[in-house]
């Protein structure tokens, strides 16, 4: 059988060198993803396959809906076991779909399993998964993926306890950061801000009654933050903007929304725009990198909002693009003193070109790649994804700098997606040298692959691994 | 010669035994075209080779103005020999342009022509051409294309008459069935949107003098559809929209407009929402699919408007995009219950990835691919447009479930479009399992070929046949 | 060594016939370039290979800072040789850029270098370059590179002097004219337009106190240019509007503009509308080819803009499409008879298939191809963009028609970027052959080279060569 062999995705005999002497043995930095640190804390084992595999993956959610699957066996109230079923009977026909690589990357790697999966297969992987699974635990599948560092993704007022229990724990060996994403502190468009302002009180211990006390406690928050090794923050935007206003106008905004009134969204335009100057001023004072992921329009189904909430699959591409606002914004910034290190992904990949040209205004010897194109992210996670991201930011940037790939996964069996990022990445530049593109030099070649599967993150992001 | 052999576009060993082994022997189901009823009823004969190949053919005409060909031996008095040779004198150097495709597959499977077409074979195709056509008609040319099942696309105000005399014939043993396309109904910025009004009128006899009685008649006028079999509807938008207002305001515009006032686009968004609103309720009620074909800038050429009128080849694509603002549409929809099976198209093919996503928020159990991303049209309906469209849906959809191929078009040499598509289709498996990205199992790929051959047209649609 | 051999960039034998028989011996016609007459009339040598290779080129310049590279080395007081060195140290790692093709084709073409750049060359390289630059001069090399005319882009008020030396200069047997390039006439927002205008009276000896009197020293200029051979103008937008005003309206923005206020975006949409129809009936009138650059967005970076200016690589895409509005506005030149030859270029690629799907709205038979897409420009001008360029004007328009390549320069070694075009239109061509797209027929595939190559453009601008 031609699939997933150990030369998968690798189509000539160079990238099969680059991708075996040079990729496969680099450890991984997973440097963005949705992990529970309690749940590496805690260390449970998973009560069965369909936990591990199925539960919170949004993604298999929506293939098996637009198979016709019922509800029920999705996130309804069919037993697990029939839930896995129902995911193995629609897996056999995914052509084309990153979902069939990754699961099958994830079966074999962490299972065993070496066939492809069929219909028929269903009852004997759920007793040979739940088999494997039982001597697996959170810590043991990140330490055999060979993880060496990952970032979690904490709201500001979280208390990092688990954080800190991972920190006082030598058994295991692997660095969990965290990392800042003060979504929740910027989005006055929430029906529930003013509940989590409250928490965020309650986490700091200080009152928020304006923006400027807001950003004392952000401020105060980073610091602790920092204090527990975090080097990264994350903001997830709808669109970016570029829509400076006066310290009174965002104090009256804000003041607003404390008193119960959602702001217009050219209000919030504003707001936005003064909460991310503020922080980002933070940010280049912790010497942190910031990530930027935005054009998600999120939660399009009314009807499944009411019925099961939020991140379970009716996410889509905003269709408005940003790339000219995000220069205006970074602009704003680097006139400000106040732009650091960061990380730029789009959910809309038909903005990669201007992405690449808007980063390339705003290089500068404060670090190779200072600006970042960050890596294919989630509808774009695939093949022809990544492909587009590695081919632009080649041609229109510096691929040879690039801090690569990361899971922003919620999932314990994600790092495989590193592999696969490793293979298309050696298969990019195979083609490229084969096609007479590139010399057939391997110590250029070799150090452009490991920096980008490993050393440009270690180096970029100043971790101590 | 290796040009359009019986491997043409399938270029490994396993895509062409899908393509000769599943796909080629599949008839077709062709559920949107603009072939007029009365053409087939009547069976009138066809005059020439031009008549049939050229006329109407705003796709070649293109080609020839691009050529710096005079407009008299396209759409003016030149004779139909010389309009013929104009056309063949530039069909010698499209090379990369479907019609080089098209017309060579039409002259081979329809006129038995099995070289390629240079400058000098203008007469000798001329007089084989009409040779052979003088024993072929609109009939004749659909049944030997195997086609099994062919949907016309029908004003609200058209009688059926055509139909009905094609129902009531059993020689014809092709099922010929309206669609529901009442573009007419809601273009209130048509100049001549009252004198529409009157032809519904006539048509429904009945008075239509609010939007309330609009909606009646329109209701009305489906029901006929209905009885004649319809169960297909289509609607052409210059862009989605979702600008829900109340009844009253509508009903004021609705009341302007008969009073001759042409509306404001924001007025008309409004209109064309509550337009869109109302009759998928009713495509609900009738169990009827609809299709959205949005994404065009028509009639661009005004001094050309004025001496040949519509369809005529000054089309181009809308530069604005739509994707949000479907999600948000779609969202109304579904709340409102009013959400048929869907089949969405974009003549702009940068929204492919963002279309892919949104209707990923609105799938269900109610069908498998209850929302359906269309078939790569018009100006995609190329190689490149096929294969993006595909590779999309693929990675970000589900392509095991899509209803496939259509023509859309008004000649009846159109047909081998779907062998053009089924060909692409096959090459683009044959190559996933070439590079090692699916197995080599052709009980899976055969049943995937035939499904978005034919298969899942003829269950989507419910077709019995 | 398998890169840049003979053969670079041709995939299979059909391609290599292409480019060796067809493409490689055909001169150059560089349409449209930023060389300064000045320069090739009074024909200095050249200090040494930084000024000519890295002076100016902020291509090279952007790659520098995306590495990290002090800006001392880049445009500050480093000496020429250590930028020289600071380039070369990174160019080694340039995987997948067009400027490690561009580096390697200029070192391989002009100066004999024919392995692949590491690091450790710098000094050998410096050394060899500067060596063999003792023996050129602009003259020389543009000779050399079989260059038979070429336009530069010259502003109104220039006195075309050295045109007129070149003129009167029989040594120098390479035609360089003239093309009018009427920016710094319409941009109403630049703070210096006062000056500009002053500038403009001086050169026309005309008082300028009104938009018609901008018009009418304009017309004077344009028949000036006329007079020197000019058949080209080129525009500069960052979008295209279709704003018209009336007459009144257009004077009172130009008036207080004059009197030293800013207009209003809008104002200046509708000031640039009625500028560009000027000046295209201008066009029509001395039968002129109008280009129209548009998609830029510059100067993003203000600090750098403080400190070094304009055109030193802070550019980007602007993120806005025009696809629609130059829909509307060719629509309303062509109305007008104001509708010359025109060549449209946007930076922005994913306009690409809007834009040959507008302008085929608007061919007819005064030329073939009147309106052209223009070749993939500046970020877009590499492989993948070529590329795409290529197939969308293939698809979705008339590649046998395409007046081809131009450097769009402002280096005297660029014109390996036809060689480059040339070879990635071989390739292009010679995949489809191979692919069965296209029967393998040198007779008409050779015309079709050439003609994209050299003929198409000869014809299309009348030039007498």
């Amino acid at each position: 059988m031609n699939f997933l062999t150990e030369d998968f995705l690798l189509s000539n005999d160079i990238a099969k060198k680059l991708y075996h002497e040079y990729a496969e043995t680099m450890p991984i930095i997973d440097y963005h993803c949705h992990i529970p640190a309690e749940a590496i804390a805690l260390n449970r084992p998973f009560k069965n396959i369909t936990e591990l595999w199925l539960g919170g993956d949004h993604y298999k959610w929506r293939y098996m809906r637009s198979c016709g699957v019922d509800e029920k066996y999705i996130t309804g109230d069919a037993s697990d076991k029939e839930k896995f079923t129902a995911w193995i009977r629609v897996l056999e026909t995914a052509v084309g779909n990153p979902l069939y690589h990754w699961s099958h990357l994830e079966l074999n790697r962490y299972f065993g399993f070496d066939g492809y999966v069929k219909k028929s297969d269903a009852d004997a992987l759920w007793d040979m998964c739940n088999e494997k699974l039982a001597g697996m635990t959170p810590r043991s599948i990140i330490e055999s993926s060979d993880v060496k560092l990952l970032c979690t993704t904490d709201d500001p007022a979280d208390s990092l306890e688990f954080h800190e229990v991972l920190g006082g724990d030598d058994s295991f060996t692997v660095k969990v950061l965290p990392a800042f994403r003060p979504d929740n502190a910027m989005n006055l468009l929430s029906p529930t801000y003013t509940d989590y302002i409250v928490a965020l009180e309650s986490a700091s211990g200080r009152t928020i009654d304006s923006f400027k006390s807001l950003c004392d406690v952000l401020s105060n928050r980073m610091d602790y933050f920092n204090d527990h090794g975090c080097v990264l923050a994350d903001h997830g935007l709808v669109t970016v903007v570029s829509a400076p206003a006066g310290e009174d106008e965002i104090e009256n905004i804000f003041g607003k929304r404390l008193a119960g009134e959602i702001p217009s969204q050219s209000d919030f335009a504003k707001f936005q725009t003064a909460f991310l100057r503020f922080v980002h001023k933070e940010y280049v004072r912790l010497d942190w990198t910031s990530q930027l992921h935005y054009g998600c329009k999120r939660d399009n189904n009314s009807a499944m909002f009411a019925s099961i909430g939020a991140n379970t699959g009716f996410d889509c591409i905003e269709g408005s693009t940003s790339a000219s606002a995000l220069a205006d914004f970074l602009n704003m910034l680097n006139s400000d003193n106040a732009l650091p290190r960061m990380i730029v992904y789009s959910l809309n990949p038909v903005e990669n070109a201007a992405i690449d040209t808007v980063i390339g205004c705003f290089q500068d010897s404060s670090a190779a790649g200072r600006l970042q194109h960050g890596s294919a992210w989630w509808f774009n996670d695939n093949k022809p994804g990544m492909l587009a991201q590695l081919t632009s930011l080649a041609s229109l940037g510096n691929l040879s700098v690039f801090v690569g790939m990361l899971t922003d996964s919620r999932s314990f069996v994600s790092y495989t997606r590193h592999e696969y990022f490793r293979r298309i990445l050696c298969d990019f530049l195979g083609k490229l040298v084969s096609d007479g593109e590139f010399p057939e030099d391997y110590e250029i070649l070799g150090k452009i692959v490991r920096g980008v599967s490993y050393e440009n993150a270690k180096n970029y992001f100043g971790f101590d691994i």
